[in-house]
């Protein structure tokens, strides 16, 4: 029995890829003829272009955003586009020229809107359509066959459409069968209180059980009544940016395939029974859905530094993430929730257990092939999540960030006039609030 | 050139169809087979259920909470499910049994989530398929035949898919053609700042022109950018409780087809051109969708009276109401906006002019074939929506609601629990504000 | 019987004395010996100054900030002060050179901390202690030495000093037992509810009855427990611009001594009859102290104009008010409830009845020396409160400003670090909320 | 050169005196002669009361709130108590029966408005009167009879009243003058920045100097300014439980004498050196303000147990705290910063540096008669403050407190009205702060 680093998070550095994903976004003033000015403006720079937007703007109540995405060659060439901007645009800010490096005011890229998350298809780091030598399915061509067909529907998958059902075969069912026995065997002695609260919230809504594998829409429609998160399917490993940066819109990004029927008690790569029976109860819970988004929020627009060490703070929560109940521990991340041999092992008294401090998790090393020889428990997720904001505000970005859940969008709180629009929306709360309270019989 | 009820609202009051949509909702708590147990007790109940939901509770941390719904035949069978309930459920509300109107503790039927809406698609009240003797196309069989064809896209839609495309004829487009030129020469001189603000950018991004009629799936993504605001094809009129609870998930219920090219400046009934030319560009204002839906939210499960009272505030706002802009009045309800000899009208001399004061506009009746005697003129959007809001409060109904965008669903806030979660959620963006403060350079 | 405009507003404007009260208030950086080259410089100006104070900046986090009082002779020398201080002086504000006219960034002046009150007690506008002809003690030399032995009292009294005690004579006993016996056997049919609930709690605790006069002091006590208001004794009538200023730190300026013996039941000026039985009880419920205080905090540093229409809103509310209660009519101003025949009178058919809107109020004339032809009836406190917010926020004051109830003062909240600061106070309170809903039983 | 324990909080628990203070609190409902009822009542026990006070209700709108102080003997007669009250009386609470140990329902007795203060004066724990045998002046008739003659006016002192002026003598001047020297020496390389920032202020403003002792008054005022904090006068060390107590109320206790002349740096008790130079200046900033009040509200009617947790956590900040600025650590605690030689050890390599995490430093023993071996660092006084409250939240009390600056009292936020009254504040001031947002140039 071996641990298997059921996670999503890959720890390479993002590679420079010759053209950097661009945002470059600015406000114009309204008169007459402007936006057609502005518009035939880029047009005319002739950049191969991948998206232009206008809205009405969020920084000043009378003036238009303008959003254009491009593929930028290098930094100069992002110079040149903000350089042929300055005559009429207001705060120009470029999103993206991280690779680039040398414009001081730039910030990585991260998606603004839900559908930008449409980008990170194929930008999968491994295992998309190879599978590595020591995979248990490397030699079987149907595997890897099927294996490609069904990472094909997260290649082509775009936000709002419905994820594509999978007919799984009996060999499939087979090899859930055979992890979903073993893990429920384990959950009422081992799994935190949310996940054994949620668990036959889902065998009765979504067909979880021994012989049904569950279809992620049925789930993913399950999880967004619950707490407003939604499933994505993904083809493999995605950067750890990438993948952080989907959690501040609620998304997960979730296989479809299953393990290799040789080992069902084995996987080097997160697969549906890893998301389903690990991650997926957790999701159902308001708390830590919150604790979730948090993280994702405070990932974009980091620097590189910051996101290796949220990430390393995704791992021993969301992944490897043990909490106290009462004058118990028990296990809530993923990794464990999901390998037979680490849930055994995480509760007993072979590995450290130590207080869960943000600070201090960010900067711990770890194993990704074996067992975890330290384990952070948390007090509550609510608690998590203030320690995991306290430290966002301790990292480097120059801005705040919040996600309009109606427009499905992030905001970048960087102007008098847009958080006036989010202190308003937060005195409407309180009317509604104390309105709730006098009510209240 | 005549006046036009380019509305969405008919003052019929709604009528009591013999089986009564019902939603019976409970608690039950957490314990071993308690979640199997209840759902045979509700399948042995052999009523024709159209829906059973178990989700987390909201109330009460480790409680489940049970959505069931059905089409109840009298108020004595909503009984029975009641009391077969009682054993074993907490806090039973029943929502719906309103036309019955014995049941004490019943509320009037209101959507829960987004997708309660689909059931809206067949309650048309008029002109869904059938046109008055005095519509200009009622006996044009040909354009009888190819409204059956657009309204049909309506009948069968369902939440989250796209709004088909049509493919305009040129009959159609030079219908629009007339309208669209002859409407936006008044703009400039006539409508309020925000929608002339908003109106070039519908141009620039949705299509938006003479010759071209904007397809409503475009229009929908524009508005959801930009206010979180999304359309919903219609047959024809809904119910005024139907049509104003949609507007509480920032849903409008939109028509698809045209008028009769016999009268382009003519209409007895809401078409795309008042939705497009006269709806739209408001709903893209952040004010405007706040203050709409603040009107929906005070409609879930409002009274027959309070319903009535909305629709009517809806009428002289949304549809034709008028407001202050520095020294001048300006037009922004959208049967103004969509009328061209009614936008003439109401900013002569002629009409009488009052103060937005909901509780007397509540009140005030009015003409829906001829220009309205009375207008009422806003001071600002969120002005109006503060006054409708306390409106609200004075309204009968005994519980505050809140809209929750993530979960795209509404939360009746009657329960310590749930008003705890919200202040909590309110707190936690009291932090975010504060951050973004001391980050605001 | 007669109208007594029993009232302490005086409808006169203020008169330009020749020097001017004038604050000047500015920044400097904090560096080593800032603070003395500061002072040294504001010594040369040789200038008679009132008071020179420094303390830690609220604005910027490490600055001084300077506030420096003077009697400014005219427009000229406020100029040359400003410019004086200009080269090491940052964000220079004077307070108070309204008379002159000529400045355009100054504010009328205003009190900023309480002990800043004490400024007003020699600038009483009439009767303080000359007596009108018509006054019944005109003629009558004994009560006007009594009368100015007690405002001697007000003419000295400081800031945080008890309210000295008078042994009031038999006579002045039985003038009050006249109004006392009169007045009380008309509340319960007449006042509102908030008065009665009072009143029994002042005969239990501050010796309200028949045959004693209360003492201020007591009296003041009682209600700094309730709602935080206290008395200050006063000669006669402010101006309307130092009584409503008073109010902004929930201090009523109270007159101690009482009408003359031969009119008990009528009065042309207030006395400590129409502040005991009128005014006291209202300032116990906390409702009308938020209110009270609302129309201080909008008068501070307003126009004339202003003032003017703050004054006749207080007339028309804190003493001449009348509120709805279930389905009656009750009155709750001052006026009304010390005045045995406009009590009965406002209650009949007589007088004209309006809504309370404070924007029409402000516009109303009304008469001072007879019954009232009009008045306007509040819903309830708590809504005359919002809407009385809700005219201020549409005075022409290019400011807001917060009582500090700590420190006693009133915080400016024109910088962004002292709206962070103000953030941060409502964050803590939103914790402290959650707090208590969480362990609410 | 020794350690001087320089401070206020002694380590004895509390002893329980014979009579033990109790306050009975009460509400009754409003109805005819209920008041007058009720009191009789209360005095027909025959017990001997010390207050008894009656106000609007804060729980219930229409009710009344009775406040009864008497000494009880023993358990058995707050029983009685409790018992005679029950026939008319709702939710009585007792608080002070915490000696007696046996009634489950009381809480130790707590001030609950400023005047409450007043009953700490006769209870100090020592040194009011005598000397220890150690003490510096312990043999010294005439250093003796002056300490007395200074804390008697400790003795008599009551709310409200200014600080009598003390003429010091030279000779105790000479003492202020050597400590003044040598401190104020060091302060510029060791005291924390806040430090730094409000000294020269003290000097400008309060008669700060080598040659002046200030008077308490003074600097009583110039905080009340700046933070609202307030000086009492106190003849020697009170209880831990009194002496937190105060600082809900932003009231510190400070001793007005001065250590002994023959030997001017050590002391082993505070003296008005140890105040005035160590805690004066840090009681200016607003945020150590709100740290101080947040340990005084946290032991409002805490167990015996968390009282000694809070006494620790004060210990090690507001007397022996340091604290990060930039890349150096500065002392902010008042017992390194009057003290030459535990100012310079603190910041030396010698003693242990540990973050401070309340509920680590609640549980760290210390020496009182040394330098301390351990010291903690705060990041800064508002994220002090956050994990006091954190660690206050995990204390026992069950109910949460607020401290109204407008009544100087105490609330209990513990029924749903107070809850309610104090989320209609909070709205009214986010209210506040959108408009001050909006007006911000």
């Amino acid at each position: 029995m071996s641990a298997a680093p059921n996670t999503h998070l890959h720890k390479c550095a993002d590679t420079a890829a010759a053209p950097v994903k661009t945002t470059v976004h600015f406000s114009i003033t309204d008169k007459v003829g402007a936006l057609d000015d502005c518009l035939a403006a880029i047009k005319a720079m002739h950049i191969s272009l991948t998206r232009i937007e206008s809205r009405p703007s969020k920084t000043s109540e009378w003036d238009y955003d303008f959003f254009v995405d491009f593929n930028a060659i290098d930094a100069d060439q992002v110079r040149q586009v903000a350089k042929s901007l300055e005559p009429f645009a207001k705060q120009v800010h470029i999103v993206g020229a991280a690779g680039a490096g040398e414009l001081p005011e730039s910030t990585p890229w991260f998606p603004r809107k839900m559908v930008d998350l449409d980008t990170f298809a194929d930008k999968v780091l491994e295992m998309g359509e190879e599978l590595d030598s020591d995979h248990p399915g490397a030699k079987d061509a149907a595997y890897r066959a099927r294996r490609a067909e069904i990472t094909k529907i997260a290649k082509t998958y775009k936000t709002g459409q419905p994820i594509p059902h999978i007919e799984y075969t009996q060999t499939e069912i087979e090899t859930w069968a055979a992890v979903f026995d073993k893990l429920t065997g384990m959950f009422p002695s081992h799994a935190c209180r949310e996940h054994q609260h949620v668990f036959p919230l889902l065998v009765q809504n979504c067909g979880y059980g021994t012989h049904t594998i569950p279809q992620l829409e049925s789930v993913s429609k399950f999880l967004k009544d619950c707490t407003g998160f939604t499933l994505r399917p993904v083809m493999g490993l995605l950067t750890s940016r990438d993948f952080l940066n989907g959690l501040a819109f609620r998304v997960f990004h979730s296989t479809q395939y299953i393990r290799h029927h040789s080992k069902p008690l084995y996987t080097p790569e997160p697969d549906v029974c890893h998301e389903l029976l690990g991650h997926v109860p957790l999701f159902a819970n308001p708390d830590f859905a919150d604790f979730s988004q948090e993280i994702g929020l405070a990932s974009l627009g980091a620097t590189d530094e910051d996101i290796e060490r949220l990430a390393t703070i995704y791992w021993f929560t969301v992944e490897f993430g043990i909490c106290r109940q009462g004058d118990q521990i028990r296990a809530y991340g993923a990794g464990l929730l999901s390998s037979f041999g680490e849930l055994e092992y995480c509760l007993s008294d072979k590995p450290e257990i130590r207080p869960f401090e943000p600070a201090k998790v960010a900067q711990q090393k770890y194993p990704i092939t074996e067992y975890q020889p330290v384990y952070f428990v948390a007090e509550s997720f609510k608690d998590a999540q203030m320690r995991v904001r306290e430290f966002a505000n301790s990292c480097n970005r120059p801005f705040s960030v919040r996600y309009n859940a109606y427009t499905e969008s992030i905001e970048i709180l960087d102007s008098k006039e847009k958080v006036i629009r989010y202190a308003q929306s937060i005195k409407t709360d309180m009317l509604t609030l104390v309105d709730a309270l006098e009510k209240l019989s």
